[in-house]
């Protein structure tokens, strides 16, 4: 695997990732951990499921509701975190152009994960 | 008073339902509906996890992720309402006691909710 | 004072206060305090902005603001306690029609308040 | 330029700041804008506290601290661009690790945001 190539880390580009250069994504090196907290948030959906249609409870149906959605942040709030430590550091440090721009997309990002 | 159904209560008290027919919770008219918009987050929590197995860029899972949060919250702010307009209401109606301990359970939950 | 009015404490009922009949709200037994926390509040704010009119560093201006935020979730969360235990008990109370126009009102209420 | 001048800053290391140089934080130039907006949120939990003074109706009481909770995260999200844009920029072009340092340190206060 060629790893000279000055992979785009910071860059939205497909070609940083369709040629596995590593790693493509701020948090390409925790992924397993975030795959194994998202499969657990899934099985925590479908327990809900269960509830309801086992007619739960209502106020044990949000408990639950509620920790789903605290687990939830927590991803968001990780991949923010490496998002910004990845892709908004290297591309501040290509140029303060790449860096404004992926301070304005992760701005959004932020905006949208406070208002939901 | 016929107890015999196999109420599935869920830690609450039955007999706090005047007669414990069915439906016994307040979202049980609408569990259909329920259902189906809690297999719709499960599979798009599945479909975050396949985008982070993917590589996908950071930006565009956390608009996933925050995408269901919002359903998730949407769901939390059904089961409130529904419990309102049936626990709390029938139990108002039976006492004043019995109203002021739904209305603090449900407080809680609410409280948990609007922190989470 | 007369209290001998039968005070529709559970309506939005503007004759319910206009002429002192107490409590015309869920929150008045505890508006005392209530107006403690939100001049409080009140002088936190103008400390935020003193903070930024001081070039305080960025991060100890969010840190504040987050304080403010849940104070005001706190505030939030105590209101809504209170109205589901007067307006909503007092309502239902009533008859189911009134209490489930209570409900509505105090639903539409909690979602803002989730959503914020 | 002179640099006698007592640089609040707040906590943070003004070292950081290539040489001190004004504005020393991100928001420094939008302050005016800023100092603006946290006036009219003074004047609205003002507001806020006459409302519950004069007994107004719990859910109007609601809504107006909805409003006033977003006015909030409005500013805190403002604030989160203005300092990735100035000051984790800067750490990250000055070297990689004073660019995780602030990541670290922003990160932190947008989970306090996100949470709260």
């Amino acid at each position: 695997m060629d790893e000279t190539a000055p992979a785009a880390t910071g860059g939205h580009d497909a070609s940083a990732h369709t040629a596995g250069h590593l790693p493509p994504h701020g948090y390409t090196p925790a992924k397993d951990e975030y795959l194994k907290r998202l499969r657990r948030i899934e099985g925590q959906v479908r327990g809900i499921a269960r509830m309801v249609d086992e007619d739960t409870y209502c106020i044990d149906v949000l408990t639950q509701i509620s920790a789903v959605t605290k687990a939830l942040q927590a991803v968001s709030i990780g991949l923010v975190e490496d998002h910004l430590a990845h892709c908004v550091v290297d591309a501040a440090r290509q140029s303060p152009e790449a860096g404004a721009a992926k301070v304005r997309e992760a701005s959004d990002a932020i905006a949208r994960l406070v208002r939901s």
